[in-house]
This record gives structure tokens, C-alpha cells and sequence, in this order.
């Protein structure tokens, strides 16, 4: 035990912050790449400190070091800037190095806890960060969802009307606070004052529809050229849904600003003015990329977290569970989707907090209560019909559907993404926005079902008819003398015919513009959309069933359906909401988290069954017909080096068919790569180091016993390595550029030259390596699990080459017959 | 691509199926644990078969053989006996070979897909076989909690009485199937007697009371003693609650028979009768127990699982989640006690066929319907009432005393049994059962609380008073003038004053009888008994808090909790439920699959927030005062190896510490260890090596190049060797006890010696390795996450020292001030 304590002061090395930013957008990060693409060889790919633990029993004389590194190691985190990080933009993170100094961290506290009372305040506070950080987050992101969910109402209103009293009520609000009582056809009261009525044209003439369908669209073109704009201008990030990106970087990857405080404004003001321009995308997507923008933010308060981008990617895991818990009032799929979907390396470590923030965030945005109603759920049932076993069939259907739905929106959206990458038409993303927009506004205006907003529809799809509903969706023809005539099936009316004719159109439509809507250069979310195509076919198939149970209530089939008197009860709400829940799994392959989504989003608990029975055959149809769902196929679009961490590496090939370089002995193609660029213990001189590191790129180096043997003794970085040569030479007597380098302790002190310099310190004496028969499945589950940035291989115990998490990437994408080149890597 | 493909069939390697099976008792493992003490020096834990990935790309000689192994590992796959395993009994399992074996299992039969009809069957088998498997599980899982719900009803009605005209009907079975009108006060109707009726004891007579006191004793004593003789007779393995067993089997540990068809019978039938005979236990715990060993069973069915046991955890991950499925009527939260309590290695890959196998089983319990009545949830909420801000303060109180209450539960719990394993009190379990259900029912009669079940109780104390309950806990004085009298908080009456004092006295009983209780051999568990301790406390405070309410209605403090006319509304019946998470909370430990488990087992979705706040406060009080949960603490008291994921290792220790031999350098406390014992690759004799065999234990020897350069080159294990050298002396010509052993491709063949005996086939040429320096936070998650079972330790390529898991558990216990000698290990 003593060992072990005393040494904890041991423990501290230099600290050097990477100050470098570089501002690259991702979406022209082809010259970033390219300008990296020529770094072959040794080389792990980064620059930033090191601080291994060093063991530093044998060498009595490094002690007073070590006290100076201790106090450095204060100083150093004392001073470091806000916002400045280890890692340049770009860059894949070293999962085990941030975890390891942030024990180190943690221990140096913990240390100093004893001297004095400010030290115990700052351990607790060490302690509390956590908590206290995910308490904002969570209170920062039912904040920004309320704004939002305000804002977007108001806008959408804006397009029909104003409010003259008060400009900034919505409709609602408005014909509240006038306490109007009678309201007219389009739902407006008194003080509501519709652009047609405004402008002193009577609804009841024929222009007025004109009018109307008129300003529609300029207010679609106005919302949608505000909100391209904006997202060109300000913050280039802000589009999309974020999710992909927020999955590439919580697997470790850097990309500055893509959750700064400007994306986040950009993406809140966007959203609403998307979804009130009325495109088909939904504003549920991109609550995860405000809420993980919260998320980063308040990290920054905490150095604990805002230092150490392994420690921050816990706050962001919280994060993205509070942004699904807000959008859809789902706290536990919330953090099922976070664990599921998004988060890769720590997920149980974080879900007691994650499910602490989801729920803050949640309780947060209820107390807000933005829609002003107190339903706890979005899509509230308020039925309790049973579903019957021989169901399951129309359901199993509904999931086929849904898988089918998903593999062809993928399929033809990365396609059209694809093109749009390579043609010019990514060139001009406002004139292709307000096209999208013109078009959707143009066709959906006409139809009921497309004209209100993608929620709205499917809250409608999933109700049953009640006695106050007298739509088109409920003219059945009903027998009123029965005492309960709205439990029962029955004949269809001619509205019901009409709604499906509709509901038909708003099918085709929703499913084809979506393919061109998720993808260009506003916020946009797919959630919606994906549930509003599978209720409409959800409820379709479900008034189908309904109808064929009516016209043969007395066959087998059905028998257990029809209680007495040929009452039959089939509720199309339920395969309304299957069918959304079906879509929404074939397009994003998500499973638990979709189906508790589901349940909570609803609140039915008892058709959780056909839910999962719908999610399961969607996501067997959807994986066969298409490997990926759609984040991945659009983290595989841009390039992000995205090690998947459900795919299974299935392959033989071998640690020696990856490293480079390949040249060594028996690989297939052989590549004439440079040979590794290596340095030795203890026979280098700073001239001879200086010139290896100014005729290569690589960011670290293997330290080997000597040329002649290769055996491995350490691994150094190349910045390390730089700034310790270079205050060596300014500072240190002796030292010139013919001295020896020294990486080990010597025994014998070089008695014949100049005076070598000792750069033990700067070591990592453990560098996880693996030999070179090592099956490559093993390795890719080591960068994984272990989080790896690079491996040295050897063999026997000589050095032959290095993996890096690049060549594993590539390695992947090769045998998945991808191009690897294509990979955005640093 | 081409060479991937290409080496698949050069993958094959010789199977070796170990076939002993040892049956130490876990309670008497002392011996076993001792004979083994004396294996130090290197080795690795085990002696199974090798199928390290192994690359024969520069041996074309090689090609015949590995055309034989490739018939051979089919013959293997298809011959092992069923039930047979590949680790002894008390062995840690390997996962990384394991995964490796079923990844190569896989590819053999992809590729053999293409060969005919019945392969693509075998495929297509092979690929749903997950599936199926779990649905096994869920269905039989379900079946077996049906059972176990009707038998323990059915038997602790025979403890008051006998259905004369049916004698297997319950007590509500019997008078609903008589069609009764009339009911007695035991709640007893015509066809149910009362053993007082029975045998002619007026229940009006004075001595009614003692008769059926007695009467409750002797059945308890009966089902008792039937119980303990059940489990001490038949199946040792299926007392207690066996969570903390199957968190370390899913660990990667073999305990044979823990999950066999004889302990699902007897913890079945055990657990019935421990119940009836009124004991402070429960069955929600053991049922994850009964579902495990379901799929243990079932995963014989498909040898993909069951001969795999790494694959095996797979499914026992589901089962346990079905488990606690069917125990709570919770699959969400079953599968979140999977992923956070008792799995261990891939919580992620399993999640969906655990929720499967959780909603499977929930599914079926419902259809049986046990109870008889259509609840979906177990302790069913029928209020909405809302709580208030102000009431956070009580509900964090609650959690304090909960997390008190755990921390004194398991201190003296963990103490008691600590006692009986040393005391000759463990020698008489069945005795000591009996004391135990004699204290138990002699002091529970009298107190109506304490003599109903567990649920039952928390049932009763977590819903409101209605119109219909006129029992003491019910007694307010309300003034039935005011139109909702029910809903609004009113001063107590004495009947309530009454029901305190009972319930006082049920408290400081459960809480003191349930330490004694859980430990004694008899299948029991820890939720319930928990939970009511937590839902008396709430239910008290409640009433408390309501009184407090009632008599200062005008405080500014509960203004907002009370409506015009001074008509407050505090509902004791929610701090219950608030109270029942707290306690289970500080008992377990659990958070996140607690507050869903509460959630759905309740259905109060609207007090999700009070259920975490007391759960959080719960968990921080107890882990500030002990830090384990009562699972983990009695895995540390049964000394099994448990390597904690969750824990944080934060030592400063290196590598070079833990490894054996430390002889080595600059050890603190050096121990005279045997030295490594190492082959060389090609220079010594199959006579050196048998009598290395002979001399030492180990289970794997590391190769190195020469004594003199030990450069590491692989690892082998013992019975590889053993096999591979008896074949070869018996079989090959040539091969003599003097002939070389050459573990690698000799590029100039022995001439002037005896033919050297080609042993490349079963060298591991990829050990996993690490240096010297390394940390050991980096080790121990190493070994968390690979599963690894030992490591090699290597300087400068050099090899130094062996790590095993049980080196890294001994290190671990011995940092944690525990005894590294109790930790139970092969």
C-alpha cells in the first residue's frame, strides 16, 4: 500500500496545450484532407501532451523533477484557457490517455484534500461538477426546447395570420387571451385576424382561397430564404439534423464549433423557421444537436470536463438523452436512444446521469408547457381497445412496409445527396432550399392532410373517432341506437373514402419530398416525417382491416374480434401508430429505445407488443435489403471516421496486412511505403533527431534499444519531443546539437562527447502493442473497447510497424468495399 | 480481399474438449480453493482448446493439415457431447477466444452455405437461432413465474385453510367457483374452511384465536423445514437469491450446475414454500435465478450457445432481464437491471433480444394471468394527485433513511453471515431455518401487517384511501358534506393512530428479522422485504406530512398545496411508493432500472421525478457510508471473482507490481516466486518439456526464441502440448524423447539429431502483451474489456512476467484491504 500511495507523486509530467484551431468547414474539407493524405509511415496522429504514468523508482535523481512537474501540473490547469483543447480540429481523440490524466487529476485532488479548507471546497466541488453540469444541461435544454416549441408555433401561425393585439401570441393564445367565444371556420376567433380577413377579403369569396394559398407560399419563401440564410451566414453547422455528426464525435472525433454557441443560436432560430415554412422535416432530430450544444457549453464551466474531451463526451452522451427526452417528453427512451444509438465508449458509467439530465430537461420543459395543455405525452391515447393476437399479421405487415419504406428513402436520399455533393447544385444551397420550399408549399397546400404540420397529423392519425370528431377520418355510418356506437366497427362513409384518397396523396407526396428535404442547408429532423409516412399507411391498412372484419364478422379469423351481436372492434389508431413506429425503425434501425419512444410518446403501454413485433420485422426487412440505417449511411457519406461499434468485424486478415508499413515481408500488395521512421534509446544526437522530425509529418515516434535491434522501448511524441529539444538547447548548459538524446537511464554517463541530454520524462515506457500475427478482429475491438489511437506491431519483441485508428479505418472501409479514401481523417 | 477470403480456411486448429467436471459445493469450497493455493509462477488459468487465428501464409506445408483441421473442426463441432463444456468447473472463461472460436464457427458455415440445401437450412438455423433461443427463454420464463405465482398463492392459503370441494384452488378460487355471496371476516366463504372451521372451533370463541396462531406456526414450520430439506438435500445452488452468483457466472466465471435443471426445480418448489411459511423474503429476486437457469437449459438447445460460453452470457443476459420481467411485470426495467446490474461484458449487442426476451416473458405471465385480476402492473396507482415542489424535501428525507436503512441492512446482514460461516452455526442450516420461520411467524401473527405478504402490504400502503376502504389506516375524520371527501387531506383519526403504531412495530420488525432472514439456505430474496420496510417509513412520514399540512394549512410553506377553504391535498399513499424506491435503492444500489422498475411497477409516470430524487439520495447516503451494494457485498463475502466494471481502479501501480514472478527488480516486498517457466522455440527436447510438464501446474507456457535472448514469440497451453506431444510419440515416426520441439517454421532442418517433433500449429503467435510500465488502470481495463484471461509481461521485447485475472483480483482485493486469500478461484 505505502508503493502505491507513494508514488502517486510520482506520477506527474510536463503538460504542453495545443493551441491550434483550424476552421475548416466540413462541408469543403476536401483540401484538409488531401492536405494530410501524404502521411504514410509511423506516425500517430496527434501532437498533444503525454502523461503516462512514468514510473520513477529507479532513478533517485528524478525527484526533484518530479516535484517541479507536480506543481507544473498545478499551475498548468490553473492557467490553461478556456476553450483551448489538446486536440486540433479534425483529430481523433485518445480515449485512454484523457482517462488516465483525468485520474491523475482526480488524485491530485484528492491529495491536496487535507491542506486547508479551500482545497476541501474544491474537491467537493471536483465531485459535484458532474451533477451540477448535467443539472444545466438538462435545465439549458427544456429551456431552449420550450423557446423553440413557442417560437415555431407562433411562426407557423404567423403564416395564416396575426394576432393584432398582441402580435407575439399564436392564435391560440391569442383567441385565449381575447376570451373569444366564437370562432370561425379556420379555427380563428375575434382577435385573430387572418392575412385574407386583414386585407378585407370575405372568406366566402372565391379569391380568398387564392389569396390565401398565395401568401402560403410567399410566407414559406420568406421563412425558408431566412432560414438558408441564416445557416449559410452564421454558423455552416447548423444544418441537418446533427445526429451523424454528434454520433461521429462522441466515438472521439474533434470538430471545432459544430457545438458552439453560434451553431446552437442558428439551429433554434433555424428550426423554427424551417418547420413554419412548412417543410417536411420535423424539429425533434435537432433538439439532440441543441441540447449536446448546451451540453458543450456549460461543459466549459467545469475544467474537469471542459479540459479532457474523453471526460467532456459523458456530458454530451447526457446530453443527446435530454434532447430525445425533450423532443418527444420521452426521459427513459431518451436515455435508451443515447445509449443505443449515439454514445460509444462509457454507456454505463453515464446512465444514472444521462437519465438525471433526460428527466431535468423533461420536468423543465413540462413546467414550461409550451402547447399550454397537460398532456405529459405528445401523441397522448386516449383508448384502452384491446388488439387481438391474429392482429399481429396486419402488424408483421405494417413492419414489412416500414422496412421497405426506410430502405427506399435511404437508398434515394443518399443518392440525391450524392449527386448533390458532385453536381452543381451543391453550389447554390439557398436557391435549392427555396425550391424544395416552393415545391413543398405549392403541393401541400391544397391538401388538408399536408397542410398542417407533420405532428399534428399523426396525433390526429393515431386517435380513434370520438363522438365530438366529425372529420372526413370518422364518417362512418354509424348505428347511434347502439349504446356505445364509437367502440364498434362499421361501415365506411364517403368521407372516409375521401380522407383515404387523400391521405393516399399526402402518402406519396410526404415519402418523395422528404428524400429531397432531408439534406439541404437547414436544421432539419426526420423523426416526423418517417412516423407521419408510416401512420398514414398505418392507418390506411388499419381502416382495410377494420373494413374486411366488418364485411366478414362472422369468419374464424375473426371471430374473437366480434363480441355478440356482430359488434367487431378494430381500431385504426393502433395501426397508425405501429406503422409510425415501423417507419421510424426501417429509417433509422433503431430497436428498444424506438419502442420505448413509442410508449412513451403515446403512452400505450399495452400495444407495446405489436410495437415491437412491427420495430423487429422492419428492422429484419430494412438490414436486409440495406446494411445501414440512415445516420450511418450518412456518416458514411461525409467521410467521418466512424468506427461502428455494433458491426461485427468478420474478417481474417491480420495486424501484419494493415501496419505500415507493408513492405516487410510477405503482403499481397506490396506497397514500397517509407520505412518506419524510428529513433533509438540512447546513440541519437539532437541533430540527427532534428532532421528526422523536420523530413517527416508523423506525431510520434517509436523509441527503439538501437538500429541493429529493433527491440521496442517506448513511444514519444512528436511535440514533446520538439519543445523539450528546443528548451534543452536554450536552457540547458551543455547541451548542443550534437549531443546524445537519451530516452533511457544510463548506468555509464558518456564520459567522451558532449553532455547528452535526458529525455526519460517525455517517454511513454507503455505503448500498447500487439504482435503481428494478431487477427485484425482483435485489433478493431481493442480501438474500440480501449479507444485507442495507435498500436505498435512486433514481433518476437522487434518493432516492425504502427496501426493507427486511420489504417484501421481504412482497413474497414477497403473490405466493405468502400472507397477509403473517402474517409475524412486529420 | 482476395487474401482474406483465402486464409478463412486457413483458420482451423485442433479442437480438445475438456470433459472434467468437479462438484465443489460453493459453500464448502475451502478445500478446492486450497489445493490450488500452491500454483504460482506463471500460467494461465486454464485448459482448453486453442483457436487463435494462425497465419500459415509462408508454410505451404502446411496446406495438408490445414485441409485436416478443417474437417477436423467440423467432426469436433458435430461430436462434442451436449452439456460438455470447454472450462472446468470454478474456471474463468476466456471471451476473446470464445468470441474468436464462434466468429470462425460462423465464417465456416457462411462459407459452407453455398454446398447444397441442407446448409442453407443449417445457415439459416444457425442465424435465427438467437432469436428463437430467447423466445424459448421468455416463454418458459413466463410459464415458470405463472407457476410459482399460483403455487405460492395456493400454499399460503393452506395456511389458514382448505377448499373442501377442490383442495387445489386457492382461497379466491374456491369462493368464486362456488359462486359465493356471503363472505366471512377471514375474507373465507361456504366451500373454504378455515382449519378452525374445520375442526369445529367457533371463530367467535375465545380460543379460536390461539388455534389458528398455532396453526399458522405449524404450517410455517411444515413449509419451512420442507424448503430447507428440498434445498440441503437436492440442489445446494438454489438458496439465497442468486443475483450475486449469476452477476459473477456472467462475469466470465463456471460455477457448474448453479443454472441446472435440478436448482430450477428445487428453487422453484423452494420458493413457494419459503414464501407460504410467512418468512421475510421474496420471489422477485430468485425469479432471475429461475429464468437463467431457463436459459442455461434452452441454450443447449442451439450449440452455438451452449457450447460457447461466452456466447451462453449472451442469453443469460436476456434471461435475467426476463427475469426481473416477470417479477415486476416491468420488461423495460428488467432489461435495464440487466444491462446495469448483472451484465458484464456486451450490454449492447444483447439489448434488443434482452427486451425480446423481457416483453416474451411479460407477455406470457399476463396471458397465464396468476392473480386473476387484468392489472398490467403489480402495485397499481389508481390517483392522479398531483405533488408538489414543496414536497422534494420529504422525499429527499425519505431517501436518506433509505440509504441509512440499506448501509445498516447490509452492515449487519454482511456481519451476521460473516458469523455463520465461521460459527457452528452454518453446520445446521435446517435448524437454523426453522428458527428462523418459528421467530418469524410467532412474532408476525399478532400484527395484521406483518402476517399479510410483503406485497400484499406495500399494495396497501401505496394506494389512497377511497370511498370503499374503511380499514384503521383509513380512519379520517372527514366531513363527507364536502363534495370530493376523498381527495383532500383531513385530520386522523385513532384508527389511523392505531395503524401507526402497528406499522412502528411491522417496521422494527421486518427490519430486523430480513437481516437474519436473507442468508439462510432457502431460495429467498431482497426486493420485497426491502420495499415494504421503505413503503412503512413513507407511508408514516406521509402522514406525517399530511398532519403537518392539515394543522398549519396557512404556513406560506404549503399554501400552494392547499385550495380555496383550507382543503389541502397530500397523499401518504405516494411517499409509500417514493419511501419502497429509497429503501430498495440503499439496499441494492440500482438507479436507473430502479426508478423505471418502480415507474412501470406502479404506473405513476407523473412521480418519476420524486422516485429518482429519493432514488439519487438513496444511493449517494449509502454508498458515502458502505461502499457496496448487498450484491456486491455478498460476492466479496462468497469470495467469488468479480473483476467490477463499475468500479474505478485508481492506483498508481504498475504492471511490474502485480506480475509473477516478482522476483524480477525493484520489488517493495520481493517474494522468492519460482522462476518463469518458458519453452524455447526450437532447443529443447520433448524430454525438457515433459518433465517441465510434469514439475510445474501451470495451464499455458509462454515461448520465447532462447534461454539466453527471451524474446517473447507465443504462448502455448499445457494441454495442447500434452496432446500434441503423447499424438506425436505414439503416432509419428521418428519422434523420440530426445527429438527438438520446434514451435516455428525451421528455415534449416535438424540433421545431425532425431526428427524435430513441428508444433507451429498450436502456438498462440498472438498473446496479448503488455510492458512492464504499464499502469495497471490500463491492465484491469484491459481485462474488463477484452475478457481476457492472462497477459504477458515484456521489457524492451523481452519477456519478464505472466498476469493472470487472478493476479489482477488478488491485486485489486489487496489495494481494497481485503483478504486476497478468500477470493474464491480454481
Amino acid at each position: 500500500m505505502e508503493s502505491a500511495e507513494s508514488r502517486t507523486s510520482q506520477n506527474g509530467s510536463v503538460y504542453h496545450i495545443g493551441q491550434g484551431t483550424r476552421l475548416n468547414s466540413i462541408q469543403t474539407n476536401g483540401e484538409a484532407r488531401n492536405r494530410r493524405e501524404t502521411q504514410a509511415g509511423s506516425g500517430s496522429d496527434d501532437d498533444a501532451m503525454l502523461d503516462i504514468v512514468m514510473d520513477g523508482r529507479d532513478d533517485q535523481g528524478l525527484h526533484e523533477e518530479i516535484g517541479n512537474s507536480q506543481s507544473n501540473l498545478t499551475d498548468t490547469l490553473d492557467e490553461l484557457p478556456v476553450g483551448s483543447g489538446h486536440y486540433e480540429d479534425f483529430h481523433t481523440i485518445d480515449w485512454l490517455r484523457d482517462i488516465a490524466r483525468d485520474r491523475m487529476r482526480h488524485r491530485h485532488i484528492v491529495k491536496k484534500r487535507q491542506d486547508g479548507c479551500f482545497n476541501k471546497v474544491k474537491s467537493a466541488h471536483d465531485a459535484w461538477s458532474g451533477w451540477v453540469c448535467v443539472l444545466f444541461v438538462g435545465v439549458a435544454a427544456g429551456v431552449c426546447a420550450g423557446i423553440i416549441d413557442i417560437g415555431t408555433s407562433w411562426m407557423s401561425d404567423l403564416k395564416e395570420g396575426i394576432c393584432l393585439e398582441a402580435f407575439w401570441l399564436n392564435r391560440e393564445q391569442c383567441c385565449w387571451s381575447g376570451n373569444a367565444t366564437t370562432f370561425d371556420e379556420d379555427g380563428g376567433c375575434n382577435q385573430w385576424y387572418s392575412w385574407a380577413k386583414l386585407f378585407g377579403v370575405q372568406s366566402s369569396e372565391g379569391g380568398a382561397y387564392i389569396v390565401k394559398y398565395l401568401l402560403y407560399i410567399v410566407w414559406a419563401l420568406i421563412f425558408g430564404s431566412i432560414a438558408a440564410l441564416f445557416v449559410r451566414v452564421f454558423a455552416p453547422y447548423a444544418c441537418g439534423s446533427g445526429i451523424p455528426e454528434i454520433k461521429t464525435i462522441l466515438s472521439g472525433f474533434i470538430i471545432r464549433g459544430y457545438l458552439g454557441k453560434w451553431t446552437l443560436l442558428v439551429k433554434s432560430v433555424g428550426m423554427m423557421l424551417a418547420v413554419a415554412a412548412g417543410l417536411s422535416l420535423g424539429k425533434e432530430g435537432p433538439f439532440v444537436h441543441v441540447a449536446c450544444c448546451c451540453g458543450n457549453i456549460f461543459s466549459y464551466l467545469f475544467p474537469k470536463y471542459g479540459r479532457n474531451e474523453a471526460k467532456k463526451r459523458e456530458i454530451l452522451s447526457a446530453a443527446s438523452a435530454a434532447g430525445v427526452s425533450v423532443a418527444f417528453g420521452a426521459p427513459i427512451g431518451g436515455v435508451l436512444f443515447s445509449l443505443e444509438e449515439v454514445s460509444y465508449y462509457f454507456p454505463l458509467k453515464t446512465l444514472w446521469r444521462s437519465f438525471f439530465c433526460a428527466l431535468m430537461a423533461a420536468f423543465v420543459l413540462r413546467s414550461i408547457n409550451p402547447f399550454g395543455n397537460d398532456h405529459l405525452v405528445m401523441f397522448y391515447i386516449d383508448y384502452n381497445e384491446p388488439w387481438y393476437i391474429q392482429e399481429l399479421i396486419p402488424f408483421i405487415f405494417l413492419g414489412l412496409l416500414g422496412g421497405l419504406y426506410g430502405s427506399f428513402f435511404i437508398k434515394f436520399n443518399i443518392k440525391w445527396c450524392k449527386y448533390r455533393k458532385t453536381s452543381s447544385l451543391g453550389k447554390y444551397p439557398i436557391i435549392e432550399v427555396l425550391i424544395v420550399v416552393f415545391i413543398t408549399a405549392l403541393l401541400s397546400f391544397p391538401n388538408d392532410y399536408t397542410r398542417m404540420n407533420g405532428s399534428e397529423l399523426i396525433r390526429l392519425l393515431v386517435q380513434r373517432c370520438g363522438p365530438e370528431d366529425n372529420t372526413d377520418l370518422c364518417d362512418y355510418k354509424r348505428n347511434f341506437t347502439n349504446p356505445y356506437p364509437y367502440t364498434e366497427s362499421v361501415t365506411i362513409g364517403d368521407g372516409v373514402k375521401r380522407a383515404l384518397w387523400k391521405l393516399m396523396l399526402a402518402l406519396l407526396f410526404k415519402a418523395l419530398i422528404t428524400i429531397f428535404t432531408f439534406g439541404i442547408k437547414v436544421p432539419c429532423g426526420l423523426f416526423i416525417p418517417s412516423m407521419t409516412v408510416g401512420a398514414i399507411m398505418g392507418r390506411m391498412v388499419g381502416i382495410g382491416v377494420e373494413q374486411l372484419v366488418v364485411l366478414y364478422p362472422n369468419s374464424p379469423l375473426f371471430s374473437n374480434m366480434c363480441q355478440s351481436q356482430q359488434t367487431c372492434t378494430v381500431t385504426p389508431g393502433i395501426y397508425a401508430m405501429v406503422g409510425a413506429a415501423a417507419a421510424l425503425g426501417g429509417v433509422t434501425r433503431m430497436t428498444v429505445s424506438l419502442v420505448v419512444i413509442m410508449f412513451e410518446l403515446t403512452g400505450g403501454i399495452q400495444f407495446i407488443v405489436p410495437m415491437m413485433v412491427a420495430a423487429m420485422t422492419s428492422k429484419w426487412i430494412g438490414d436486409a435489403l440495406g446494411r445501414e440505417g440512415i445516420y450511418d449511411a450518412h456518416i458514411g457519406l461525409n467521410g467521418y471516421p466512424y468506427l461502428d461499434s455494433k458491426e461485427e468485424f468478420t474478417h481474417t486478415t491480420i495486424a501484419a496486412d494493415v501496419m505500415r508499413p507493408r513492405c516487410w515481408r510477405y503482403g499481397l500488395e506490396v506497397r514500397n511505403d517509407p520505412p518506419l521512421s524510428v529513433l533509438t534509446q540512447d546513440s541519437m544526437t539532437i541533430d540527427e533527431i532534428e532532421s528526422i522530425l523536420k523530413s517527416t509529418e508523423h506525431n510520434g515516434f517509436p523509441v527503439v534499444v538501437s538500429p541493429e535491434s529493433q527491440y521496442l522501448v517506448g513511444f514519444v511524441l512528436r511535440r514533446d519531443l520538439n519543445l523539450a529539444i528546443t528548451n534543452a538547447l536554450k536552457n540547458q548548459e551543455g547541451i548542443v546539437s550534437n549531443s546524445l538524446v537519451v530516452f533511457i537511464n544510463q548506468s555509464t554517463p558518456n564520459l567522451n562527447g558532449p553532455q547528452s541530454l535526458k529525455l526519460r520524462k517525455i517517454l511513454d515506457l507503455a505503448p500498447i502493442t500487439i504482435t503481428d500475427h494478431t487477427p485484425m478482429e482483435t485489433v478493431v475491438e481493442m480501438f474500440r473497447k480501449l479507444g485507442l489511437r495507435q498500436t505498435l506491431v512486433t514481433h518476437n519483441g522487434r518493432l516492425l510497424g504502427i496501426i493507427t485508428k486511420k489504417d484501421v479505418l481504412r482497413h474497414v472501409a477497403h473490405i466493405q468495399n468502400q472507397d477509403p479514401d473517402n474517409i475524412l481523417f486529420n
